[in-house]
């Protein structure tokens, strides 16, 4: 599924002396025998980067300030560094009989989005949904997003309007609340690895959501962080969120973890990086760590319910 | 203890619109009063590394690109970067009792050596062993050590040599070992915080590092990492390792925990980031992490008795 021979002949077009590999948990331990063929057919010194990676906004930047050239694998294109190159990855998985079981749930004009792993398959799933008489509905996401009806776990910006209901085809429960919470249609996720097909229910996760805010209405102190890694980093969306806030500090963090929280003595933090470390990490934070939308609620500039997923938006 | 009209004063004589602060774990929590200090003076964002922090090897280089100037709390000068301006931290505590105690165990000339901390005290620990009737040694490091008798835990260059003891004031145990690992004389370590001396013992130690030498004897796929901690570099350490163990690859790792070294299938890891990281946290690696002098030891390049910590020095 990676090409590596293809991975060699751009180092090599590139006269590469010092070549950085990263790739997200799942595909690390691929580095070694890829390292190993760049090494062997062009010469050059390979680094593996061996920190977490959850996207293509977390490029390895330190990596990429001790190589010639950085290979970034299993996401698309988000940041223009002539250095960097993606490599993506796809899976090959039938996503048929997901989508059969998703058609009695779906309306008539039916909205695609996915992520980049299934990315080469929507053409299929527009013809599975004509088969059945639907009209499917691609659209273009803004300058974050690589392809048409490509989602990240923050830019929902390639969901399409106008439909009545929207078709998720992938795993995971984060990409298809995070649509739901952005639309009044119903959106219905097919994961493609079980077949499985179902009405996206966000009623927990907003629960849980207006629970934190709850919590974080008495807040006094407020730690406001700025992520560190190279597509998350929002200092002005951080520096209007510690106006507001008052009594507030602006603190970065590369990997945001319990006990670095911990460090400070604040009642409660606003995260402008990744939308999902708030949001998946939760309960096993401390203290309420809001999204900036959830903050905006809770200083009464948005209404209670007006929640929804926070997203990095492009242009 | 920390001047913060003097930080204001050096920050407003930089015009810096955008200041960075790092302290070490145990001074994070003085963070958020000298952000607002500053804020409150100069108008200046101010924006708190939240990322742990270990040494002066440790500069939040993601942070520095960030902002005007960063002041990093706690350590003394290692890295020359005009943007980069070092606060060092004194404890101030009465070392008169320790030394006291000290006394009976050292020998007639003394070498003197402690951490940043104590440096200004060096001179009265002089003063307390030439009333003893002792000559007093104090050396200078190499080019990665601010003050005459300064140690790091990677820098033993401020030993002295020809004495017949050393005294190590300061607390902890990670440094008094390394100094006694790097000399034939006695080490005594005396602690301010509990006046009390003692005589450095290495045994322990000495059989945890050889069970891990001899755990990877057996080991056929070899990690190399780089530390990505901007002090903590060593690529061309990095590819001699590499070349000597064969098949090898090289990782880079900005935190080297126990959940990351389990992303990729080697049988062992050598270490060239902190030489601390091997020793301190060995317990919690599933697999052996050496250092490049016990990786030396293991493939025969010096031998058993020659065990000494990893220093990392300069010029």
């Amino acid at each position: 599924m990676i090409d590596v021979d293809e991975i060699i002949r751009i180092a090599d077009e590139r006269k590469a002396r010092v070549v950085g590999l990263q790739f997200p948990e799942g595909l690390k331990r691929r580095g070694p025998e890829i390292a190993k063929a760049v090494e062997d057919r062009i010469g050059a010194t390979v680094i593996i980067s061996g920190d977490p990676c959850y996207g293509a906004c977390d490029i390895d930047d330190g990596l990429l300030g001790m190589v010639d050239m950085l290979f970034h694998f299993g996401h698309s294109r988000l940041i223009d560094d002539d250095r960097v190159v993606f490599i993506e990855y796809y899976h090959e998985v039938d996503i048929d009989a997901a989508v059969r079981n998703a058609l009695p749930m779906l309306g008539q004009k039916v909205g695609i989005v996915s992520t980049v792993q299934h990315v080469p398959v929507i053409g299929r799933i527009e013809q599975l949904l004509i088969e059945a008489g639907r009209v499917p509905v691609v659209s273009r996401g803004d300058s974050r997003i690589a392809y048409p009806g490509q989602l990240l776990g923050c830019n929902f910006s390639a969901m399409p309007a106008g439909v009545d209901s929207i078709l998720y085809v992938g795993s995971g429960n984060f990409h298809p609340m995070g649509v739901q919470l952005s639309t009044n249609v119903p959106v219905i996720a097919a994961d493609p690895f079980t077949s499985e097909a179902r009405r996206v229910d966000v009623e927990k996760i907003m629960r849980q959501r207006y629970a934190a805010m709850t919590r974080a209405l008495d807040a006094k102190k407020w730690g406001v962080i700025v992520g560190m890694k190279p597509g998350q980093r929002r200092l002005d969306l951080a520096r209007r969120i510690k106006e507001t806030a008052g009594d507030a500090v602006i603190i970065s963090i590369r990997e945001i973890t319990p006990d670095r929280l911990l460090s400070f003595k604040v009642d409660a933090y606003v995260s402008t990086a990744c939308p999902r470390v708030a949001i998946d990490d939760a309960a096993r934070f401390s203290v309420p760590v809001l999204t900036p939308v959830e903050f905006d609620i809770v200083k009464g500039l948005r209404r209670w319910d007006e929640l929804a997923f926070d997203e990095i938006r492009g242009d």
